[in-house]
């Protein structure tokens, strides 16, 4: 037993993989620093807290804990392909959507592939890809989001899968539905693309994408949506991805029965119908944006105009030290120089008290 | 558009994957049959349902839901920490011990190694090995259980993993202490020893092996524990891996940040100090056992002797029907024809009312 290289025997993907640096946790900062009343504006996540609706049905699920969760799905299934008029079989549940986006590159990509993403996108997809050995292509941002003709050009014969997120995780851009189905008029059938859409319920209804209408023309689109935001569930880990039905056999084969628990199984079935929630997350969220936008626009800071929960404000070169003093101050933000956005701190909208919170602690260090 | 071909796109290893089949849900054979108290032995579950302690816990827990989980799962592995004096840098928390199992994998496995397993064990070694494209070894069992000495002989220069459960799924098999030091003293270095240890608490004090005392001498082991057997949270999906330090790096470089959720989290750290309900659960294990042991004895039913909360008992050549005239009587067992033994069928142990619901419905049918 004399040599023993744990980094030699990991595979090269892995091997340099720099894992997902998520939101900073209040308790985490309250052990630090010893304050409370902290706000959090860190990680997208929905200030009204859980439904009660969805409270009152996990106090009943209670119960059956000791069980194993179904490993189909079958209730939730059934409930998702009732809502969106799609079929059971077309559905793969996730532990949240980031589940779906590990899953669907670990089913059909290899080191032999290259898969396109955009500069400033979610940091999940190069994430993956990377730990797959395969070949991250970050294309170049327009505007801070994707430039969808940059991406076409730069599919090759190795290409076999391009991430897309609408609305962008953390720039909040958004691409309209003509543009998208242009876009996908033009991969090659060869190509998956997996169109995130964590951010949905966001968009005015006027303005989304009829995504799941599209699988019928494009087998090699995949839609991914999140229990996460707006239905509130980020602690829960739900999350499902749409497609043709041989894609998503295909990856329930390599899907871990039981990726889904009992409680979240239950909690998503009762987000789903909670239309009162929705409403009001969407209605909280808009009052939010308005609020930390005219903050921007007083104090003259650039912003990216944001489709999601979250607004990603332009505060210069001292970004890294602004949040180190507004954790201090009590308030989490996200820094989001790993998205090559060194000059720009991402804040995610909070209920009126909180985002106030975050505007006082700005107006005093600015 | 004209061509799609899900199946040609999708990694060999999962193109033939066939999925893990769980245990029938109880839920699902209401559907099908029409029937209800429906007793299900099938799946290892713990027959005692939630401890009181955790239940408390998960009511506190609810209103943080829609918060993400805390990505390092700090207070749990402090608590397992503490508990088992390793350190939390050992520790790589997993949704379920299947997580881990998973992530081991594909942490230090690729397309060129070899993955030893024994024949009969747990489904989800060569499920893994296949999904990353790797080639199982499966070795002859002796007598059900393990054969160490030969599956030391099966390793070569590409094996790069060896998955021991101890005590196995679903044969109930036990290697002692000294066997599997013996066998780990024998190991090369390259090849990693992932000890699955889901049904340790089961074991009796004195015949426990000291596996996390082995880490200090074999950087190469892994141990896995899991909280959905003993401790009662299946429905939960709780388990850690416990390795060097710089192998859990490397599985947590590869690990969903959130793969464990808040609660989940805050089950696992109260479940863990419940030592009433811990003792409880082998008690009612204890004395199931020798009910469903008499059971066969009084019916010369050759049994497999079990370490594990189950009895995998022969009853023929006729074993899927059987299964199939037990779910017509309410009661779901779990056939393992696909562990290579045809003429068995795996029974968990439940409730003394329960184990006497099998016995019931056996003694008509036999």
């Amino acid at each position: 037993m004399t040599t023993f290289d744990a980094k030699q025997l990991a595979n090269v993907g892995v091997r340099n993989l720099q894992p997902y640096q998520a939101g900073k946790p209040i308790e985490e900062l309250e052990r630090e620093l010893g304050i409370s009343d902290i706000v959090k504006l860190a990680s997208n996540e929905n200030p009204l807290g859980l439904s009660s609706k969805v409270r009152a049905a996990l106090q009943e699920t209670l119960s059956g804990l000791a069980r194993y969760p179904d490993a189909n799905g079958f209730y939730l299934k059934a409930k998702l392909a009732k809502k969106f008029g799609i079929s059971a079989t077309q559905i793969t549940l996730g532990n949240g959507s980031n589940d779906c986006l590990e899953l669907v590159a670990r089913t059909f990509v290899n080191d032999s592939h290259e898969v396109i993403f955009s500069q400033h996108a979610f940091v999940v997809y190069p994430l993956v890809t990377q730990a797959i050995g395969a070949k991250g292509v970050a294309v170049p941002a327009a505007n801070y989001g994707h430039d969808l003709d940059a991406m076409l050009a730069a599919v090759t014969e190795k290409t076999r899968m391009i991430f897309i997120a609408n609305p962008n995780n953390p720039t909040g851009t958004f691409l309209t539905a003509d543009e998208l189905a242009s876009f996908l008029a033009k991969v090659p059938s060869h190509v998956l693309v997996v169109l995130d859409e964590a951010y949905y319920e966001y968009v005015p209804e006027a303005e989304r994408a009829p995504s799941f209408d599209w699988l019928t023309q494009y087998p090699n689109l995949l839609v991914s949506r999140t229990f996460s935001k707006a239905y509130g569930l980020a602690g829960l880990r739900a999350g499902y991805m749409v497609s043709h039905p041989e894609v998503a056999d295909l990856m329930n084969r390599a899907r871990q029965p039981f990726n889904m628990n009992n409680l979240s199984l239950r909690a998503a079935e009762v987000a789903l119908d909670d239309e009162d929630y929705l409403q009001q997350s969407v209605a909280v969220n808009a009052a939010g944006m308005e609020q930390l936008v005219a903050f921007c626009e007083k104090h003259d800071l650039a912003y990216i105009p944001s489709h999601g929960n979250f607004l990603t404000i332009e505060v210069g070169p001292n970004a890294a030290e602004l949040y180190q003093q507004l954790l201090r101050a009590g308030v989490i933000v996200r820094p989001v120089a790993g998205y090559e956005l060194p000059h720009h701190l991402r804040v995610s909208i909070g209920l009126p008290e909180e985002n106030e919170a975050f505007i006082r602690a700005m107006e005093q260090l600015l």
